[in-house]
């Protein structure tokens, strides 16, 4: 059954906004190292980092009709997160879409297939995390859902779960824990900031982790 | 038998320079979604958006001796396709014969193989779409031909045919299509513009392209 | 046995240096193409072209413990080079062990495996050559190697041995080689300048290498 | 946290042996076409055709420590599943393990990596499908979970979830869905017979399906 | 447009017989090393050897009604080659689709996307070639045609042509050079088997081809 | 320069017999997990399990003119190992190759590229592990060296090495590590006896190996 859900709840934008500035590989590691996607989604250009509420599509494959109909579930903040039902690298979004999330305040795309007008995006600041970039366009003919579970890239997405996104990927985390996620991401942050002064001054992590004795239980030999 | 044919056709040049405007999505669209060259081709540097009269390459692999011999077809504002007979990514082009290719008015390259000397090529602004990047040399032992039908990245191509590349990957257009197929790219493309103004404003594909009657009628419903 | 050479020859540096300046596919050339790492390493961002000498590191599978074990090893101009005993696409390697690098006056990493923290390493401007970009973390559980030969990316790496690695890749020359095989790159390079000026005079390939001869033996027709 | 979950509800075992007749290709429609992993799932040998009740494991890249936990929570007629936190190829499972599998009556494994001792496993006619065969041995260094819900190849399975596997590849069905898929499945089956008649005497699915009005609508020519 | 032709022409069908008793490999070479499809296609089972006429079908991705309109193109004899308008894993032919092409007398099928039921098409000993193997299954929305030209599997294939397959891969041969192939590719078999009677007896193909004066001149050492 | 060596070490054959034996995954381990080459090298056919001395080759890509030459070194018992200076999946041996090696003694490939004459081979019995199967002939024009160090697959193999290969893939022991590996490796099939009769009454690795309480220590909960 194809469906549309429409009233989902989203974490909280103060949180969301937090999570943007720790990055994938802190986020990662904060809520113990799962939510990742595969590592064969790329950004179409460097530099952004982002996160976002994400509102999810079930697409069938060479079918982008149900964007239309997920980008009128887009709120301000949101993200499409775009997964398939049989593998395509073919161009689901470009830069009319673009323009309409943006018309919307969504503010990107996570899609486990291709795009395109890549020039157009760039140029839009629109970001896209993609498995493929590729001209070739879709029809609009058969249903899928928006706003159910999806697995994106080997990762199970749920609508309204946040999306970490920048130039190490893609991750995802559970509404409900975005807020302690934050809080220990943020620790660990800060952790690393006192790590990397010591870094920087020539301490080696051997010292710093205090790994030198069990590197020798473990035996290491020095030759 | 190994043959190079000095004389072939080319479309108007007016023609391809209105191509090189609409971009490649445009084109693969408005000639009926064919002729679009497989995803993995990818261009060296971001930017560059061309359109160019095939002058053709069947090369074996890791030998690029064919690829001298192509040059001196080269007219001004001809693009180089090279397929291989067996797969190989060796870099089969570098900044040499780009600065041969550029004096004879020869301005990029697409090739189903490898391509080297990226860092200069760059500088030159010499554009080239490839299947990889590889630092490996080829030899120059045994012939191919230039300028007969050959397949690259999946698609057929003759010599004469119109390359349309950008960011967005590549597309050939028959000769004798050029002609009709851009002046269907120049109605999609004022189509487009119409419609991204309605996008701008916040209105949606779904009530511009009236499509929520067909969604309702398959079977959509919203929860 | 997990062990940690610590003495390693290297190459002269002054050599080295002039290594750099020649590039991955002319080296790869002048050595009688050989040496060169398969052509998935590609560097993170664009435009750095370096050379140094290889801390060579032996890890396991999502394990970086060694990479912490070899950075004690590193020297002024050093490029660690991590291999991997069974295939992984984690990230390694991030921004707070490039600061350790680059306290200890390494300049870049070579790894058959992946990488995160892209955005800081590329403002650090630390260049690494890597088969993937993943945020996915490793542990330190279990040992490895520091200074072994290692195969990396295909590629018989010696500790000592020069890495030379720019946009087109990465080529591993051996120590011993390492003054030899510059004096051959930079006669290929002075060669290519009067080559260059050829090409861009317009002269053939054809005619500059002297080729039709060979052609017309060999069979090749022209229509 | 690394967690075991004991007690996980099971479909009805009558249920599961009527699956495993049905096969995978009429499953994956029967329930509206979803649940099929991804295609690189391959079985080590041809033949068996099986539908089990999923004991799910989470393990870490390289480590099957796991999988000694999992067998003690496999009953007669269950299929490991096992899932990793990072990619890998390597052999997690071999003919000790199968042989404690049979043991304890458990009859399979689906595992999004690698396998190794296929002649034993072979010989000892214990089906596993597989992402690689591969003889590298793993570790028994970091935890997971068992009968979690996990997501293997691309597919969210839950513990209890049935699996059907054939030479066509593995597909889950939820469990509390089973009966109702089976229902379908058998529904579809018998029609398959009667259609296989009509095809068997030599008439076209151009008449069975009565397709050739609406291919004339669409505007398919004949020449 | 979708067009069906309906009148093609094929190779006499002795000539066809030869072909297939010739074998992927040594056709390959008499026709000088053209024609041969990737790599990645593969058997399902191992062992069938056969030379068919192509009855050709350019379908859309995950849409398998083309196949339908094909199968009543088939004479006896012909085989099925099918390529897709954008990449596609998806089973698009089964056990009752093989049904109907044997009671047409069609004999296998060439696809460059996936196939299902392998068990039931290995028992009918209905020979596939194919990029994957998927149970995931297609719909019947979109027009393709029947008996144009394609590329499948990067290999230009025309209505009328003959295809080889074995074990090796398969092979396509313009259907006017099929009696001129076969004249060659027997030539090349009774020289092989001349040869292979010198080889049981121990002869070194060093001196069987003559070539210990070549590699000497070319400069090979032995040490 | 290309060489070929003539005299070169081998095992002794009785260790060698013994280790075919053992199989890769046991030779694998006992070694300490290194030597194993890429689990893309697959055997043509399922069954063989062998052990042998190897003569390297090193050949450029789609040229098996050293494979003529390599031949004439090959002893009673010996396996040929071929890697290649540039990728490539051509087909470099075929039966009549497979003839003359047989005539010599020789008893398989292991060739880092591909292979063909499928059919033929199997009905030899001549097994062969590959990167691929391939139709595409090879040419005879550049030289390549034997009996030198070669990477293939990943990794380094010294002529004379024993290469272990059955279905799990391919393992390289040295030379002179062959004694001590086998002794190792028997060590282990001895003991994995003992283990598979425990595990065959039902007993669980879990008590076998005693991992509860290491379990319990890291933290592994049960629910």
């Amino acid at each position: 059954m194809s469906i549309v859900v429409q009233n989902i709840e989203r974490a909280d934008q103060s949180v969301i906004d937090e999570l943007a500035k720790c990055g994938v590989a802190t986020v990662h590691e904060a809520q113990g190292r799962k939510g990742l996607l595969a590592s064969y989604m790329r950004p179409i250009f460097s530099g952004p980092s982002i996160a976002a509420s994400a509102v999810t599509i079930l697409a069938p494959p060479c079918d982008n009709w149900m964007v239309h109909v997920a980008i009128e579930q887009v709120q301000a903040g949101d993200i499409l997160v775009l997964a398939v039902t049989s593998p395509s690298d073919a161009g689901y979004f470009g830069d009319l879409l673009a323009t309409s999330m943006q018309a919307r305040g969504g503010i990107g795309l996570i899609i486990d297939a291709g795009v395109r007008d890549i020039a157009d995006l760039t140029k839009m600041n629109f970001p896209v995390w993609s498995k493929a970039i590729c001209a070739q366009g879709t029809v609009k003919e058969t249903l899928g859902s928006v706003n159910v579970p999806v697995v994106c890239a080997g990762e199970l997405v749920n609508p309204g779960d946040v999306m970490i996104a920048d130039d190490d990927g893609v991750c995802v985390v559970r509404r409900k824990d975005a807020q302690e996620v934050l809080a220990k991401a943020q620790t660990r942050l800060a952790n690393e900031e006192e790590k990397r002064v010591r870094f920087e001054k020539g301490e080696l992590g051997l010292d710093i982790y205090d790994m030198r004795g069990r590197l020798a239980e473990k035996g290491l030999k020095y030759d």
